[in-house]
């Protein structure tokens, strides 16, 4: 194990954060950091909003349910999947874009998605710490609204940045063995792993909260997934120009 | 700067490997640094497929368009959004998971890329080179059912690891102007930045190619964007329980 492995197994969400500010040099060379990632087909389709106004982070920490630290962070920004970009581009070529396809929407969700794990890779190995949003999702189109966002962009989540006020235990994953499989999907074996696993997620839980929470991860999940998950996305991602084919 | 920050800065995507293997237990270390990285909800939705078997490996490579390094590179990994496993969850506490939503397409999804990413950084550490594989998706039924992946798992990419027998230029990203936008979304003064880093791309072009290939961004990306992109994804992926909502 070498000092970048060490940094990455040290993620924990950071929730609190000192007053001490991130000069905006040192966003910019996250930003940079961030684009370095690798990008399908070229397409570099994430573009970060940094949120200063105090108003709109306010709405948008009532938008992502009242999440505090989303009006109280540092630094706050929204990665958004742009194809419009991508638009642009083709303008500026006599072409006209052939968009709506669900492939154009994997591209560029996992191109914000590489490029801001990059970039929280960098503002770690800097010793801040961070916390992704995906709550601004839950009022998706008034953060649209409050971003001026055009069609062809939609705000994937947000990330708090700054400096940590609060040291949290790293949260235990899966098994290695549940989550790598060889030449093929295989379940077998996993639900009695995934038993064990709960046993030290319950314990994770109790140890953080003084015995308040009793919770496994499948527990978890099953409580999560029989519910709604935000029933309002596809109609709002339509109509701003995805997954129309 | 850091080295961690360099490190980031200094990826490329390398298509040509040594014959140097990747020993199992390092692989293993890099899957856990992958799982390290944030998860929406804590979901877990990543599940990786290690490619050994040569035949698999050859008609992946033939489904990736006859990209050579998918069936030659040391290591080969497919990267999976998983909410199977989330469905084996539920019905270990006797709850059914209420699939198909848009929004659990895109925190799998995003889940999936995350991952992916940490493990390459933590790859890069190491000495090794990667490139990312979306061409996978061309045949996205067919690597399925090689895979045997079941309902509720879809292949979202592949990677190639090894360490690398060639030495490629960064390729110049979008200057941060036109990817960091402060408090709302505005393409004011795009076209003449994207114009002003056309050229550069245009250089490493020639440069790389040794002058056969004269190619800006925008060209780049028009000559993609009017045409169709994978039209098949959306009505495969509903077929495995993905989108429907």
């Amino acid at each position: 194990m070498n000092p970048v492995i060490e940094l990455l197994n040290s993620h924990r969400s950071i929730r609190k954060f000192t007053d001490q500010p991130i000069p905006q040099e040192t966003l910019n060379t996250l930003v940079q950091a961030g684009q370095a990632a690798a990008t399908s087909s070229f397409i570099q389709a994430c573009t970060v909003i940094q949120v200063n106004d105090q108003d709109k982070r306010n709405q948008l920490a009532e938008c992502a349910g009242g999440q505090a630290y989303v009006a109280e962070a540092p630094v706050f920004l929204v990665f958004c999947a742009d194809m419009q970009r991508n638009k642009l581009a083709c303008e500026m070529n006599d072409a006209e874009i052939n968009s709506g396809f669900t492939e154009q929407f994997i591209t560029a969700t996992v191109d914000v998605a590489l490029f801001a794990q990059n970039l929280t890779v960098a503002a770690e190995s800097l010793g801040l710490g961070i916390v992704y949003i995906g709550g601004i999702r839950n009022q998706i189109a008034r953060v649209s609204e409050l971003l001026e966002l055009p069609e062809l962009v939609y705000p994937v989540f947000g990330l708090c940045l700054g400096y940590p006020d609060q040291n949290p235990e790293v949260k235990p994953r899966l098994p290695v063995e549940v989550v790598l499989k060889q030449d093929s999907y295989s379940d077998s074996g996993d639900k009695e792993t995934i038993a064990e696993y709960d046993k030290s997620v319950r314990e994770y839980y109790q140890t953080r909260t003084g015995g308040n929470k009793e919770m496994t991860w499948s527990e978890q999940m099953s409580g999560m997934l029989v519910k709604e998950a935000r029933p309002h996305m596809l109609s709002f991602l339509q109509e701003r120009g995805f997954l129309l084919k």
